[in-house]
């Protein structure tokens, strides 16, 4: 029944806009989802969130069905992306740490040595992150658009555990890495593993796509990533490749490495807001399909200007095939649920039938 | 008298590795500077900081004059920078704040709408932080190297007081110009006159040299820049020109920001440490010089590699002239002196007479 039930929910979304964009074929209209687009700026999320802490929501399938929901509800975005963390593989790795408001992940005792890498447990994501594969199965039963599982990239990952924060230049992670490379690489390896796993549980729970999150990786010079990520990132990728579903590869920052992170792998590379969207796609040698870009500050200014910037963002591709439409980061809180749904129906509309 | 004595330095100064690398001209070898040369790091500043406040420190002459003067005397770096703060104008605008060590700068009541921008104070720097041009002139009478002033940009010194405090994507501000676009330039109207009449004094007073940190300009799109900031930051760098010093442009995140700094100005562009220093200079046309791009963070790895960032930042440029040598951003707290001596040393050594 179940294997059924999953085959015919593959073909409904064969044609997909969103899933078609990700394989660089061509689709009705350019797709639109936003990264964060479940979250602090409705209404409703703020209703529910307000009875939880982010962790205590994101261990609640279903919960987590209904907040995913919500944006798709209201505005009809062309996919959904399963509501949770990046840190909540940190549970299994019975890491001390809480999503402080405001702030961000804090970490109760960062990692200083490779003694504290190698005392990090392993785990199965099946087993002890359960509630994310439930809240996977719940939503594909519901959701009529594909849905994107994710997890944060390994450097993004260490960059929590060994800042202990957030950090504006990630310099205590830039410490670690070449004074102690041994141990980085250590803990990159211990960190793929989990990512591998954690990603093909999304994946055989139901996710229709998924997206690497290496959020920080603009913290890094070219051969830096060259020399301390990219093999486990190419490892990351290819283990991933084996599930058939499309891999989004996306960072903040990464103008000067887009060509080393296309290598690692990834069928679409998210742009963040500061990078010319144009000039990356072409530094990507077109091959792969692009998302992202539209600045989410926008979304505060009036809806003139809104319609301006993904006219750009829009020009900048030109309609070719492979363009998925996003912001270049999370929507922020604040912003104006008219303005998204301004947004959303906008670049659906105006791409229809192009 | 005064006078007489400030020619004989311009004399002594004219064949100064700093100055002939800024202006492009050949010199005796790579002249090497490091950003925040005077700092934590040091133990014997840490001594004298110890009696004071970040704030009061900046405000003493005397104790700015030894600060300054410390790593020229251990290190021999080819050029001083004068010891203080970029937020050093704040005290002339009247605005609350404070240096919060481990934060950065807090601003009481940061900047919410035009109104609040209307009340931010003009004064004349030579009047109220005249003890900056006091520590500029003691400075200038023991110093053999060239001495370098220095200010925020305006957009570095808008973000912080938009804000409040430091960010690692800085979306109040943007948010700020996207919805008062009116309120925002004048905000940079007001940000420009006061850093033109702050680092005009610097030279009056003995800067052989200045420096503009747009700190946190890597936060934005090329076209938010073009249309937001270059028409700023084009008169700050056209009033500085009829100062005849060289001008240094530094930020960091720029990759997809160097021809738009070029445009709106410097001698020299700084380069941070993420972005390839040889497609850099490319970008910039080699019509500049170009300062940066060494990982302070590699300054904690052994000796050996060191030398193997020094090396690979100085065959970029390959000893054309018009390579200043320097840190990506700031020499990090914790950073082994020995290791900044070794840096500095080698880097003299290597490149002599090549």
């Amino acid at each position: 029944m179940k294997s059924d039930w999953r085959v015919e929910r593959r073909a409904q979304l064969a044609h997909a806009p969103f899933l078609q964009a990700c394989r660089k074929e061509k689709s009705s209209h350019t797709p639109v989802w936003l990264m964060r687009q479940a979250g602090r700026y409705q209404a409703k999320y703020r209703e529910i969130r307000a009875k939880y802490s982010m962790l205590e929501l994101c261990q609640h399938p279903e919960e987590v069905t209904r907040v995913t929901l919500l944006p798709i509800e209201q505005f009809g975005m062309d996919a959904a992306i399963l509501f949770s963390d990046i840190t909540i593989p940190y549970l299994g790795m019975n890491i001390d740490f809480d999503i402080v408001p405001g702030v961000g992940p804090v970490i109760e005792s960062p990692l200083k040595d490779e003694a504290d890498v190698g005392r990090l447990e392993k785990f199965c994501s099946k087993e002890q992150l359960s509630f994310v594969g439930e809240a996977i199965q719940l939503l594909t039963r519901e959701l009529k658009v594909p849905l994107i599982g994710f997890a944060g990239a390994p450097f993004t990952m260490a960059a929590y555990l060994i800042e202990g924060k957030p950090s504006k230049d990630f310099k205590n992670v830039r410490k670690f890495l070449f004074q102690q490379p041994d141990a980085w690489h250590t803990l990159m390896s211990y960190l793929t593993d989990i990512t591998i796993d954690y990603l093909k549980m999304q994946v055989d729970a139901g996710v229709d796509a998924l997206q690497v999150f290496d959020s920080w990786v603009g913290a890094l010079h070219p051969r830096t990533y060259e020399e301390y990520l990219l093999p486990h990132m190419s490892r990351l990728f290819t283990a991933l490749g084996s599930t058939g579903v499309p891999l989004i590869h996306f960072g903040t920052g990464t103008a000067s490495l887009l060509s080393l992170m296309r290598r690692a792998g990834g069928d679409v590379i998210g742009i963040d807001w500061r990078t010319p969207l144009r000039e990356s796609w072409d530094a990507l040698g077109r091959e792969c399909a692009v998302q992202g870009n539209f600045d989410p500050a926008v979304l505060f200014a009036d809806t003139t200007r809104i319609q301006q910037e993904a006219d750009r963002v829009l020009k900048e591709i030109g309609g070719e095939p492979g363009h998925i439409f996003n912001l270049g980061h999370g929507v922020l809180p604040g912003t104006p649920e008219d303005h998204v749904r301004f947004l959303v129906e906008y670049v659906q509309e105006t791409t229809a039938g192009a």
